[in-house]
């Protein structure tokens, strides 16, 4: 039997709570697939703090290198909010996507028919939307320098060389080939040096994807877009901190950013995370959402392990158990005929699977 | 009978078609109320490229120096995007902007209930919704040094000093003490150091308005809640590209970016410009809808010349034309009764006033 290694950081708030369910969910897959899974738990997030003094200790960024894939909760808290930066659970986040070299981030989108009310935005516009942000995820204004604010002047850069934008431009291409074969580049060329070494660098890569269809979209009129009409886009591809603000913006789509899984590539080894940050102010309630967590790891075991038909499973046990009614509390009021706690969902889930 | 000096900048695209009907209402208000406006028009832009070799004559600086207020339509298009940098139409506005002091951005996006139609959100969702982007616009990543691209590398710097922040802070409070008294910061201090020292330094200013609530919200997350309840937001206050994103994501809510003025203050001179672009694809159509600019030259009675009876008289005459249901294309599906061209809406504009 195949045997795969699973890095797992739960985090901190709701984050020990969804991923539980997660593991709940694979170790039913497995039981009817031709692999297992051996978890290895590893801290990181506010908790690491509490207990080793540093948000991601050395054992941590070790343990994930050796793992298959990495299953990843939710970091973050109030309560370390006013640390010094060095010690704050982002800067862990950060810190470890860097070691793992996680350039690509996926974040796709999707509408599910039974929760199409669930969003501020009209049923007509939504219906249909697919689409996947491709974020470039450790270079740009989050990683840049110099860096720095003496309290009088406070300083980042955001910049990108060439490679770092060839091979995220490359995962898009790829991604759209796969899809609708189409990829909107968002920079804000008319105004950054960097946005127009972006645009030209995606330009040039373009010519290897003779089949996918390239525009350019300022980031501003994006965010006005991705509102007007979602369905327009399938592939967006854009830098770090313009890819966080349009994929958050994008999640709102979907309803609830409870649903939105992602994906984070590039090294050897990939991480897998919900979307949504770690919610402290609902932890411990048992009312989490836990369907974004794990859709990562579906996505976990079709882009990370190559099971596809696993994967397969899990996004139909999903669709089956919305289908059938059974919604946490944030989707109480679409179309819920039994609303379930975290481990109830997590549960059923696992049931259909 | 007091005179006031405007300097017209008409632009590219729609632009000139736009500024004419705004002229035309102007024309109609001073007919009724005690004072008069003398214009003077400078080159900008794409136009002032072809004719000038300059998007931003010295003449154009001067001319508005010495103006009252400036009134502005639109410049840009395809054409002129391939030039040099320094020859962009966006090149000229933002010096423009820079030369005017012009540090403070106003967008104010309120809804009209004869067109809650017309926004892809639920009209649920924007009852009532009534907020104001106050935007940094001559600072942060737009003019930050070093910046630059070689082909390899690409780079530009995000920075900001302290008295630059106090200075915007200062009118994001000032508004809200004239609305709900809410200010909302947005900012990436989890990430960026510039975003500390910009949420260091608002909570100082805060300090000096004790009645109004402040709240800090991470720009990813503004993002998302501009769509999922921007009836929460009262004054959003953040910086130039972060204002950028999130004005042109908030004027979404409006159902059409036709509709959305903008007032640039801090110098001695402010500029009234619609927030929308100048739409090259419709420009000489006829069909371009100018009551974004209309509602521009409102904001410049109000608050560059203090005359308040006769911005209330626009913005009375608009909410009268929506009501008796006069459209322009873009809002044909919402409520017309009469579908009007650019120059046919202007003119009951200004019957109306
Ligand atoms: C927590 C934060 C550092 C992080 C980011 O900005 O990348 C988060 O918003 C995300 O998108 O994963
Ligand atoms: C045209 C462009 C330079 C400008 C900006 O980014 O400021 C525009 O998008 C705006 O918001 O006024």
């Amino acid at each position: 039997k195949k045997t795969y290694k699973i890095a797992v950081i739960r985090g901190d708030g709701i984050g020990p709570e969804i991923v539980d369910e997660a593991i709940k969910v694979l170790d039913s897959v497995c039981s009817h697939e031709n692999f297992e899974l051996h978890y290895e738990e590893y801290l990181m997030g506010g908790v690491a703090y509490d207990f080793k003094g540093t948000p991601l200790p050395d054992e941590t960024i070790e343990g994930c290198l050796k793992a298959d894939a990495v299953l990843f909760g939710a970091i973050g808290g109030q309560k370390w909010d006013t640390l010094p930066r060095e010690f704050r659970p982002e800067t862990g986040l950060l810190k470890l996507r860097k070691s793992l070299r996680l350039f690509a981030n996926l974040r796709p989108t999707a509408i599910f028919d039974e929760l199409l009310d669930a969003s501020t935005l009209k049923p007509e516009v939504l219906k249909g939307v697919d689409l996947l942000v491709v974020r470039e995820l450790i270079g740009g204004i989050y990683f840049g320098e110099p860096r720095g604010n003496d309290g009088f002047k406070g300083y980042n850069t955001m910049v990108y060389t060439k490679p770092e934008i060839e091979r995220i431009a490359h995962v898009a291409f790829e991604s759209a080939m796969k899809r609708r074969k189409e990829v909107c580049s968002v920079d804000k060329a008319n105004v950054l040096e960097v946005s127009q070494l972006w645009r030209d660098t995606v330009n040039e890569i373009a010519k290897e994807y003779p089949e996918v269809t390239l525009t350019h979209m300022y980031v501003d009129n994006a965010a006005m877009q991705l509102v007007r009409n979602p369905r327009q886009f399938d592939v967006i591809l854009t830098g770090n901190i313009f890819g966080d603000i349009l994929s958050d913006e994008a999640s709102m789509i979907s309803g609830s950013i409870g649903l939105l899984p992602s994906a984070s590539m590039g090294g050897k080894v990939g991480l897998f995370e919900p979307i949504h940050g770690s919610a402290p102010d609902i932890a411990g309630q048992g009312i989490a959402n836990p369907l974004a967590t794990i859709l990562s790891a579906s996505m976990m075991l079709r882009f990370a392990l190559g099971e596809e038909k696993a994967a397969d499973r899990i996004e139909m046990a999903i669709k089956k158990v919305l289908h059938d009614g059974y919604r946490t509390k944030d989707l109480a009021n679409y179309g819920a005929k039994e609303v379930c706690s975290t481990t109830q969902i997590g549960s059923i889930i696992a049931d259909y699977v």
